[in-house]
C-alpha cells in the first residue's frame, strides 16, 4: 500500500455550506458582515462551491422569523457579493415542499449564482424530478441530495436514483442527515451513487453531519471510495452536531490550492464569537440522536433549555422510552 | 456485504483510560470520589478493563505536585476499590524512564492490580522488555504500548515488534500519541501488530487521540480490521484533544454485556463540572498539531493561555514558522 492521502486528485471539490447549514441555528438571521467574511474565506481559501443559504418559501418562512439566507433574493446575494468576479461558484438548496421554486429560481443570466441544490426526502422525488429539470432549464448546475437516506430500505434507495439518472442532476450527495452513518455504510452508498451515475459520469458528494464525531471520517471514507464533492462548514457549524469541519477537511486534503490560514482567520473572527450565542456540535444529547438514527429535533430542543441541557440522562431515558 | 455493525465480537474488550490519561489535564489529582465515580461506572457499564493511572517515579512526579494516580500505590488504590470484588480488571501504566517499575510495581499476588501496561517510545525498547518481563514475571498480564508511532520509520517499527514479540507481553497496542493517522496508516498499523503477534496470537489494541476528531473513527477502524483491545475515556477525557469517547464507543458495540446508561451519568456528574475546570477535546490547536504530527505540547501551552486560547492565526503561523 502506498500512501494515496499524500497525493490529490485535482477533480475533488469542496463546497461550503456554513451559511445554509449553520443558518439552521439561528433562523439564517446572519448579518452581511458575517456572510462576506465567510465568502471571504472561502474565496481565500481556494474552496470551489459556497452554499450561500436556501431558496426557501417566503410564506413558509416569513421575513419577520428569518433572515435574507432562508430566500437568498437576488438582491441580497448580491448585497454580499457583488457580480462574484472570482473563481468561487455559488449555491443554494431548494427543499421539496418547502421551495416556491419555480418563481425564486431565475434564469440564470439573471443571477449571480451557479447552483442549485435540490434537497428532498425518498417520497418526494418526484417534486425532486421536476425542480431539479427545473433548474437545469433555468441554465444552472444541478445537485441531488436525497436527506436522510439511513432511515430509507435499500430498495427505496434504489428507485430514487434509478429515477433521478434520469434527470440532468449532474451531482448525486450521500446525506447523513442524522449523523447516524458508519464507514462501511458510507462505503456502500457511495459505490452504490457512483453506479447509478456511471452512465453519465455523474459526480458523488458527500454532506455529513457530526452526531457522533465522525463528519470528517465518513467524508474521508466517501473520497477513498470515489466521491469528488464535498460539504463542510467553518468551525463544523451547522444544524445540530453540525458538519464536517472544513479546517479539517482542508487540512486533509493535499491539493496545494487550498490555504487553511483563512478558515482558521474566520473561525477566530466570526465562528468562534458566533459559538458563544449559539449551541452546536457533537454534544451527547447528538451522539444519542445520531446512534438511534433519530432526527435531531429532540437533541437541538433539550440543547435549548437551559434545565435540560445537562441532563444527558433524563435526554437517554425519554429517547430510549419512546422508541 | 452483510451488516458487520450489528452483531459482535465476544472477545473484543474494552478499556477505561479516564484516570490514566485523564490525569494529564490535572496532575492526576482527582479525588477519590471522582476516581470511584468512574470505577463504578466501569462496573456498571461492564467494561473490562480500567487504567486506574500511572506507576511513575516519586522522585520525578513528586507527592507536592501530582497526586496520588500517578504513582498508584497499592493503598491508595485499595482505599478507593476495597479488593476489586468485581469482573472489572484493574491496569496501571508505567513510562519506560519514568518509572521506577522494579520496586514500584509489587508481586501480583499483593496487588489489586491485574495488568500492567508498558509504555516506551521506540528508542526504549530495550527498557521495555525489561519492565514487560519484570511485570510478568511477577504474574501480571502485560500490554505493551509503543508511544508517538506517527513518527516512527517503519523499518524503526518492525524492529520495535521483532524485539517486543520475543517477550511474554500479552497486548501490543497502536498508539496515536499524537492524533495524526488517518484510517489507512491504522489499517497498515493493526495489521502488522497482527502479523507480529500471530505466532502468539498476541491481542492487538488502539488507543486513539482525537486530535483531528478522528479517535472514534479510527477505533472503528482497528476493529475492523481485527483490533480488540480497545481504549476510551467518558467524554473522551485525556491529554490535549483527549482520547476516543466511551459514549461513544459504547454505543457502537453491539455486545449487550455493556451498558451505555451509567457512562451518560457518570459524565454528566462528574466529567462536565470537570470540563469547567479543566479543558480538553479536538479544539484547533490540537487540529493543527495533530495535522502536523507533532506533539500536542505547544497547543497544551496555548490553550492553558488566557491570552493565546482563542488566538488561532498565531497559533498556526508558529507552528509553520517552526518546521
Amino acid at each position: 500500500m502506498t500512501a494515496p492521502w499524500i497525493t490529490y486528485r485535482p477533480e475533488l471539490k469542496v463546497l461550503d455550506c456554513t451559511i445554509r447549514d449553520g443558518g439552521l441555528v439561528n433562523n439564517h438571521q446572519f448579518g452581511d458582515e458575517f456572510v462576506r467574511a465567510i465568502y471571504d474565506a472561502c474565496v481565500e481559501a481556494g474552496i470551489d462551491y459556497m452554499e450561500i443559504g436556501y431558496k426557501n418559501s417566503m410564506k413558509l418562512f416569513p421575513r419577520d422569523k428569518f433572515g435574507p439566507w432562508k430566500h437568498c433574493d437576488e438582491d441580497d446575494i448580491r448585497r454580499v457579493v457583488g457580480d462574484n468576479d472570482t473563481p468561487l461558484k455559488l449555491a443554494t438548496m431548494c427543499d421539496a415542499t418547502k421551495s416556491d421554486w419555480k418563481n425564486q429560481v431565475i434564469p440564470k443570466q439573471d443571477s449571480v449564482l451557479d447552483m442549485i441544490r435540490v434537497a428532498f426526502y425518498a417520497h418526494q422525488t418526484s417534486e425532486a424530478v421536476d425542480m431539479i429539470n427545473d433548474a437545469a432549464e433555468k441554465g444552472y448546475e444541478v445537485s441531488a441530495n436525497l436527506m436522510a437516506v439511513s432511515t430509507n430500505t435499500e430498495q427505496e434507495v434504489d428507485q430514487v436514483w434509478e429515477v433521478i439518472a434520469q434527470t440532468p442532476a449532474e451531482v448525486f450527495v450521500v446525506v447523513d442527515s442524522f449523523g447516524s452513518l458508519y464507514a462501511e455504510q458510507v462505503e456502500i452508498l457511495v459505490k452504490k451513487y457512483i453506479e447509478f451515475g456511471s452512465p453519465k459520469g455523474t459526480v458523488v458528494g458527500m454532506h455529513a453531519h457530526n452526531n457522533q464525531q465522525l463528519a470528517f471520517a465518513n467524508t474521508i471514507e466517501s473520497i477513498i471510495h470515489g466521491a469528488n464533492r464535498v460539504d463542510a462548514s467553518m468551525a463544523g457549524l451547522g444544524r445540530g452536531a453540525g458538519n464536517c469541519p472544513m479546517e479539517l477537511m482542508i487540512g486533509f486534503l493535499r491539493n496545494p490550492k487550498f490555504k487553511i490560514r483563512p478558515i482558521y482567520k474566520v473561525i477566530q473572527d466570526q465562528l468562534l464569537p458566533l459559538s458563544k450565542e449559539h449551541d452546536w456540535g457533537p454534544h451527547i444529547q447528538y451522539n444519542i440522536t445520531g446512534q438511534f438514527n433519530q432526527h435531531p429535533r429532540d437533541a437541538i430542543a433539550a440543547r435549548a433549555d437551559d434545565g435540560q441541557r445537562e441532563r444527558y440522562v433524563d435526554f437517554y431515558d425519554k429517547i430510549v422510552s419512546d422508541i
